[in-house]
């Protein structure tokens, strides 16, 4: 079954187009999981990768039941070196286990030879002196535009050939993004030239239910181009950040969705992992909890998109 | 001393406005490394890096009297995961024991707090549960420009504090560059728009001779266009990719350089490392001596850019 077709089922089995960021930050990590990795790993980096493993797969065992699929920020993990890169694997080892789909936010992109060999990287397999090694990865990978479809293609092939899938940067939801993200190709804006593109992408790779393993991401600060860009790909899931700590509101993602309620996966990073420095939790659980008030969040957020999607009409009759 | 002063100090040294790309494919390793590092790692990704970094530090061993600086294209060591990130890092190390300035070629962004954890990690210090680390870094980083000023002041931010410096992508070296990087602001193409935010960027961050540490990079397959970027970004210099396997040529390159010979970067990297698979050297070395094979590479790229910028009125007189 195709990638995409794999996270719409994962989607509707959950009834919840949540996807939760595993982004840790040392400062946020809660204090009791700090004070075991010293003790036992000093204050190093080795020790703060430790605290961010045992912190994620707390957040795993309890989430897997409520969502179909994380993202892992890569830059929270690269900042380690050595021993966060082993995290970051470990812990799409685990969400596979969990059988959640898992999306790589590293943002990669070079000119052709090297987006090949990142694509390889993130999405395929290892060439060694004889052969290749097939190592667990990722099942998306975001990647930026920016170089052009010639250093696109490359991900394409090997998404095809791994069974993988795609997020391409389309509209980001800092600020600063209509900065050259609005310049102008036949007098339309950049980011609907980069859709277009997607488009045309997309409909080389249908899986079943009319959605390609190529997705799009859309800041979800930017509602009222939403709609049009995603009239603009039809066939593109978007990945949908921004929501919560960005300032986006549910009603304001749901034109990402199509009609049918499909069609975007919303992200939430610390406003559900760190839930835990949240008034609203803090007095049901306990610190050595927080994974549960992260699972509360998760709940919240969901009856909050959910509640939208109705409004909207757009709420799957399945859910 | 700024990081843009050292490295001009060390073209100067050397005479030589060349950078070599420490980009190791496995399929080009010679055969006799190959051969070793089964023998001891077996054919696994832990004995490919170990091919990889045996074969940079015999590169480093011969290159490091000829040329002032490295690049590591980041994508060649990412894909072998733990091990090959544990590779960059050590040819990292012993790149600045020889005294050679080291471009961190991984070509990162992504939006606001995650560009930060970025520059932190390629340029800065490592934050751990408490305090900070100083890991050893690179003394550039290439980021990717696509998302706005506000995911390039992180890195700015970094560069200041570390004393390091970034190139940030203008004008890539591809075919399909154009796609995107010709879209119209203002009725002007979004490079030169990058190119003036880049200078305003640089104004604020002036070493002793005119130049800044942040630079930009220019393809050198645009010859045409180089001229026209070097007058809007007069302080920053150029890393220029395309010399050699890309194409361009030595008189190519020349709009990138200022009227004094400087501002500009020249890099090779398949055709300096893997000199040895070339006739024009093979006679002249076996494959045990490869690296020197890719000194020679190194004195045949200087000479015909030296012989180029002399036609052009551009040779510094003290070269």
């Amino acid at each position: 079954m195709l990638m995409i077709d794999q996270l719409m089922e994962k989607i509707d089995e959950k009834s919840n187009p949540t996807v939760v960021g595993l982004d840790p930050l040392v400062q946020n990590i809660p204090k009791f999981i700090q004070t075991d990795a010293v003790k036992e790993f000093g204050n190093t980096r080795q020790g703060v990768s430790k605290a961010f493993l045992r912190f994620n797969l707390a957040l795993l065992d309890q989430l897997h039941p409520l969502i179909p699929a994380v993202k892992l920020q890569m830059a929270c993990y690269e900042l380690y070196g050595e021993p966060g890169i082993n995290v970051f694997n470990r812990t799409v080892e685990r969400a596979h286990e969990l059988n959640l789909v898992v999306i790589d936010d590293s943002k990669r992109n070079d000119i052709g030879s090297s987006a090949k060999l990142y694509a390889m990287g993130h999405l395929g397999k290892t060439p060694l002196f004889k052969g290749e090694e097939d190592v667990e990865k990722s099942d998306f990978l975001t990647i930026n535009p920016f170089l052009g479809s010639d250093t696109i293609s490359p991900f394409v092939d090997q998404l095809k050939e791994n069974n993988k899938g795609v997020f391409i940067l389309a509209r980001t939801s800092n600020p600063s993004s209509k900065e050259y993200q609005e310049a102008l190709i036949e007098g339309k804006p950049l980011y609907t030239k980069i859709a277009e593109d997607i488009h045309s992408l997309t409909l080389d790779n249908l899986g079943a239910r009319g959605y390609s393993p190529i997705g799009a991401v859309v800041g979800a600060t930017w509602p009222e181009e939403a709609d049009q860009i995603r009239q603009a790909m039809p066939h593109a899931y978007f990945l949908v950040p921004g929501y919560g700590a960005q300032g986006a509101t549910a009603d304001g993602v749901i034109p990402s969705f199509d009609q049918q309620g499909y069609g975007a996966l919303i992200n939430s990073s610390r406003g559900v992992i760190f839930a835990y420095q949240n008034p609203k939790y803090q007095s049901k659980y306990s610190v050595e909890n927080f994974a549960k008030s992260s699972a509360e969040a998760v709940k919240d957020m969901r009856e909050d998109l959910l509640r939208s999607l109705s409004q909207a009409g757009k709420l799957p009759a399945n859910w």
